[in-house]
């Protein structure tokens, strides 16, 4: 038997919203530790991981390992349906070997919302994520970068080059009209063993920058050649992470730092 | 000769909004009672019922009843032109045999616009509408009500269930993916003489909900096998009210209260 | 050498804004007198002038002249990225026979973004404007004229009549469904030396009104068969004017003053 319930109850919407337009079906895992997830995008270039650690849960009852497969679009929109409001308090529940999960809104004591949804049997495998020494670690606020990746994304070249040196953070996309070059201000650098710079595709910073609703900051940390991990804090429970490789062919030298 | 004055000129402005995308073309009439007009939506499934008593109206000149055939889409954009501003005042004019009604808007003593506008020759009859002691009657926000429609619309089922029992109010959809129920709190019973369960479809409630701007409630009268009445009051003037026919043949056991 | 200071570095993006859509490419002229402009639209209906006089900047340096081809929708949007708050301090720098001109961007002396842009061969041809003593000049808010023109074309004709009589300034459109006059209480009659009455496309005028954030009036100045001029001052600076000319064979008596 699941039984999960969180008192902050819009949190699992704003999850849901944060990562539906990159994956389409994933399967959340349930263990005595917390409520987590691991998936590719549906083309296997970027990786989401979830975690919501059970201590961060208000009740958490998981009697063993379960996995519930789902339709993340359709979660999302039930969810936003039902669980709109910040304290509006969440429950959900699924028994030992059923086919259905049920979620269920409580506000002011009073039942306002429920749904059941049919769980899905869907394949995945974990890739496992090894820990790194990253060159250099970048905190900014969350508006801040999604306000960068949307406005190159107007400009119309497809990357955004990220670079981090002695000088400080910048953000830059070029293409035929020229280049473009954002230092923020508002950018801190909380490490740098070595400087970096490393384009990616904006299409999928773009998706990520989806989670800004929860965190205020979110974290950029880079290494040559691997995948960057933008990651949002979730308050008190744990994190979603983001982890893009670079377009290591793209980057030349008037780029670098 | 008719000459209409109101003093809170966007009241018009609003009911057109409300009733544009449902309907074409309809005749508004004009009696000594008041400014009414009943007309079934295009594709004959639902009703809309309008009355605005003379004595609502600043001042209601109305020598001989008339039948005013127009192009509700255009009288619409006309109106939001000219009588955007909640403290315009109003003025409709129409001759006798004349084939257009000219309306005028002021405001502090000003003239700032005027519109004619054609009349048209258009085909209508009443329908009676017999009174109904209701199974039950609910009143709530209209803005919460418009949510709900149109939440429920985004997860893609076409049909809403509407549910009274002594336990309260509950809409619920239904589909492949699961049941969403949702029971507002701040929908109140008015009364119930017995339980009653019904579905319509979504399509045409979300078109009633643009009246929500006339009224901050909204009131449903359900009667087991008949339509809905859905019904906008407008403050000291009258009301509007739509009739829906549920569908019958969907409401299964599952969802019946 | 050509180099520009803008304190108010927001400027020149609300002037792109305002014209990206009338104009794809066109020369910026830069002189001792200042940084301006004249282009005919792509349809050759509309003529564009800008000035922004060397005085108006806080510091203008512009060793000789120098006329700089831009595709001004790629300017805009690097504008929009890099320059986005009002108290950026912009500066604009060229080197005599580049074929580029640099864009940085400060606030509280930390540089924040800079982009170079590619410049371009383009032809023009100054056009020649002779002063008038205008029939009609009238001023009003600029956001009003936005809405009139924006309502105005919602109700489906393509055409504006601007109307000038001792009686006050009257906006006019017509078609199959009736007339719908509006007479701005906030316009004011600048000056008057015959009443006039001209009709100018609609889909032109809307455009102009791109211009609204860089002036909070607009100025219309009209003459019998000869172009209306669109101005809005730019404080301190110059101005934008758009010119148009009038659809001489569609006012009809009615419509007249």
């Amino acid at each position: 038997m699941l039984e999960l319930r969180l008192v902050q109850g819009s949190l699992l919407k704003k999850v849901l919203e944060s990562i539906k337009d990159l994956v389409n079906y994933a399967n959340f895992d349930c263990s005595a530790t917390g409520f987590s997830l691991q998936v590719m995008d549906s083309s296997h270039v970027a990786l989401v991981a979830l975690l919501l650690r059970s201590e961060g849960f208000d009740h958490y009852r998981c009697d063993r390992n379960i996995s519930m497969g789902v339709n993340l679009n359709i979660m999302a929109k039930m969810l936003k349906c039902a669980g709109n409001d910040d304290d509006d308090i969440m429950t959900l529940k699924a028994d030992d070997g059923s086919d259905t999960v049920t979620f269920m809104f409580e506000r002011d004591q009073h039942m306002i919302a429920d749904f059941e949804m049919k769980l899905m049997d869907i394949d995945s495998q974990h890739v496992g994520i090894p820990e790194v020494d990253y060159h250099a670690v970048v905190r900014m606020p969350s508006s801040k970068f999604a306000r960068i990746c949307k406005d190159f994304s107007s400009i119309g070249d497809t990357g955004i080059v990220i670079s981090v040196t002695n000088e400080g953070v910048r953000f830059s996309t070029r293409g035929d009209f020229g280049t473009l070059n954002l230092q923020p201000e508002e950018a801190t650098i909380i490490e740098m063993n070595e400087p970096v710079s490393l384009k990616f595709a904006l299409r999928y910073m773009n998706s990520f920058t989806k989670a800004t609703p929860l965190s205020s900051t979110v974290t950029l940390s880079l290494f040559s050649g691997l995948p960057v991990v933008v990651e949002y804090k979730i308050a008190e429970m744990g994190y979603i992470r983001f982890y893009l490789a670079p377009k290591i062919e793209e980057v030349d030298d008037e780029a670098k730092p």
